[in-house]
């Protein structure tokens, strides 16, 4: 394949597996969720903004180009701010505070789910574990956040009244953020993945990366939606089912 | 706490917390599975038993005494077999055959549920990353799983006309070998974790793993009770859900 034909591939496979057509995002952005699952859904995607930095710091681990540390370096810089109270994870406590969350639960992670919990550290081994190309492959479904991140606030700020652009305010800078980030991370892949097998890999890490953030939404939907929480989670009101650690 | 204290909390745990109770394991003893949900459950179950050896493997790497690596290796010639065509992967392909699956289809794993490899790779990288003492103790849930096999044995067998004596074939030494490896590890585990620290890290480790049995029940429960199978994974028929990797 030349390099366009990989990125038309890469293209395809977001369109067909990026969270954009889960069933949970749609509900999500078309106002039919409660106020007790939109905040399952914040509390639980705490610990995936907060695993973003470490798993990128590790792929930064292993960039001999001081220009690409560089670059990469910026996204810690948008997580992790340059001052306490500032940065991305910061801002996604501001909608966690705005749903009536303590830091302290939230920070803890204790009372997100299993599964989420599970798919957020397979992307944080994948990305310690594979080749650099997948590393960095695996970041690509920021090419697609653009879009689901402007319809996810357009439409949370016109359904629900317990949401504010203030408590929104982690995703505006993703909208310029992301798609610069997704830029370069697919000049490397264009490339590097030169051979037939390299380019089985991108396509894989990226199919990788999308069940990730598919399997998340699939573990907030079972719990929060069908009602099938599991123990030790956090009961959709003030504590956590039955089976927790004490 | 002393030993006793310590046993008592972990069998409480198990209590609450293990897949006995999972609406998933339920239904399947009970009978009120069809074909389609009974083979999901055998297909991505596979992908579990795959891997057991080679957390034990990663386990038994860090076993200094000569003689603790003797007994934990039996579990390795339980699972692993003899000869080829023996041991307990063996006896559950004899599961899927049974179940109409080829065998590369289900020996490759690519069409499990993500949020089956992503709980099984957690119990790996839990085995492998953690203390020796947690790694042990995450073995636990074999202190109840004879009780388990024994209902799901005879149910199944009460109830599926496609299921017989034969197909079940894994079951049936697993009644003798967990009790004795759980026993082992239990006696590891009690004379090992003295200090607060310790018995609260070994209590964790257990509901770790009974979050890892849990999540993979709910993951096949929303697939394929609920319907909502992800892209790429099993349909439930002869292929894969569209998004497949071609």
């Amino acid at each position: 394949m030349t390099a366009d034909g990989l990125e038309a591939r890469l293209r395809e496979i977001g369109e067909q597996r990026y969270h954009h057509r889960h069933p949970f995002q749609l509900m999500l952005q078309n106002g039919e969720l409660d106020r007790r699952q939109v905040r399952a859904w914040a509390l639980n995607r705490y610990y995936y903004q907060a695993m973003i930095p470490i798993k990128d710091a590790s792929l930064m681990a292993r960039l001999e180009d001081p220009e690409w540390r560089r670059e990469w370096r910026t996204r810690l810089v948008d997580h992790d701010g340059e001052a306490p109270g500032e940065g991305g994870i910061e801002r996604w406590l501001k909608l966690t505070d705005g749903l009536g969350f303590e830091r302290e639960l939230v920070q803890s992670t204790r009372a997100i789910l299993p599964g989420t919990r599970f798919a957020v550290e397979a992307y944080v081994h994948f990305v310690r574990d594979r080749s650099l190309l997948e590393a960095i492959a695996s970041s690509l479904t920021e090419l697609f956040s653009p879009k689901v991140i402007g319809t996810r606030v357009s439409g949370m700020l016109e359904h629900y009244d317990f949401i504010s652009e203030e408590t929104l305010a982690y995703f505006r800078p993703r909208l310029t953020q992301a798609p610069r980030d997704a830029e370069r991370a697919l000049s490397y892949v264009r490339e590097h993945a030169r051979r037939a097998d390299q380019q089985q890999a991108v396509m894989a890490a990226l199919e990788f990366k999308c069940d990730v953030l598919w399997t998340m939404l699939d573990a907030l939907h079972h719990a929060y939606i069908d009602g099938h929480v599991p123990p030790g989670a956090w009961d959709g009101e003030s504590g956590l089912v039955a089976g927790a650690t004490p």
